[in-house]
C-alpha cells in the first residue's frame, strides 16, 4: 500500500470517513478486521484510473463492490442525519451488469438520486476525491429535506 | 388450469388486470406467449393457500418471481401515471432471502412505500383479491402525489 498524501491524511479526520470507518467497524462482527488501521480499511475504496483499465467489464461485479457502494451510501445517510435530525436509508437498484440507481429516501422524500456505472471498477482516485464526491450528495440530501420538510417527516 | 370465477372474469376486463396484461405482453419480445389467452397469461399470479403450504421457503426465490412482483408493481406506476400525469418507476430492493421493500418514486416523492415477505410464497387467492391489493397501492399513490404536488414534480 502507498503512503497516503497528506491531502487524504487530512481527509481521514474529517466527518465522511470517521462515519465511513464506524460502519465498517461495526460490520466487522468476527472482528477479523479489529487490527486493521483505519487507512488499511480504507485501501479496498481507492482504485486509481490506471488500476481501473485492468479490471474487466465482464461477469458480475464483485458483491464486495456492492458491499462498499453501499457503505458509502450509508455513511452519507449518517451525515444527512446528523445535520437534518431525520432519518434516512439508501435503496440500491444495481442491475448485474454493473449500473444502477441508487436513492436516499427520507420519510416520502427522495433526498438523493444517484446513478452509477461501471461499477466493476468502482472506487475512487484517493480518499479526498472519496469525500468530495459523497459530501455533494450529502449537500444534495440536506437541501432536498430543508426544501421539502414535511415529506422528509412524512410515515 | 381451473376455470375461472366469475369475478374473475369481470377483474379481467378492468384496468388493473388489462395494463399488466399490456406490460406482460410487451415484455414478451420473442412472441413465445403469443397464442395465450388473457388468462393463461395471468395464472402464475394466482397462488392459492393450500399450494402455498407446499412451497418451501429455502433457497433463492425464482427469478420468475421477482419479475412478476416488478410486473405487478409497473402496472400500479402505469395506473398511478395514467390518473396522475405524472411519471412513476418502481424500485425492487429484494434480499435474496425472500424479502424487501418496494417504492414507487415520481419525481422526488415516494409515492408507494410496500414491505413485502415470504416472495418464495409469491401470488394471490384470485384476480380479484391481486386486483384489490394493486389498487390499495395504486390509491396510495395517487393520494401522495396530489398531496405534495410540487414534490412528485420536481427533478
Amino acid at each position: 500500500m502507498p503512503e497516503l498524501a497528506e491531502s487524504d491524511r487530512e481527509a481521514l479526520k474529517r466527518p465522511f470517513c470517521k462515519a465511513l470507518l464506524n460502519l465498517i467497524r461495526a460490520q466487522d462482527r468476527s472482528g477479523a478486521m479489529e487490527r486493521d488501521t483505519d487507512e488499511e480499511l480504507l485501501a479496498p475504496f481507492i482504485v486509481t484510473k490506471i488500476q481501473k483499465r485492468d479490471i474487466p467489464m465482464f461477469g458480475d461485479p464483485d458483491p464486495d463492490i456492492l458491499m462498499r457502494v453501499e457503505q458509502i451510501f450509508m455513511a452519507i445517510c449518517w451525515l444527512i442525519e446528523t445535520e437534518t435530525g431525520v432519518a434516512a436509508a439508501p435503496i440500491l437498484n444495481i442491475h448485474h451488469e454493473g449500473w444502477g440507481r441508487i436513492v436516499v429516501l427520507t420519510g416520502r422524500l427522495v433526498a438523493v438520486n444517484a446513478h452509477m456505472r461501471e461499477l466493476h471498477r468502482f472506487g475512487y482516485e484517493n480518499l479526498s476525491l472519496m469525500e468530495e464526491k459523497a459530501l455533494k450528495f450529502v449537500e444534495e440530501g440536506i437541501k432536498a429535506v430543508r426544501q421539502f420538510p414535511d415529506v422528509a417527516a412524512a410515515g
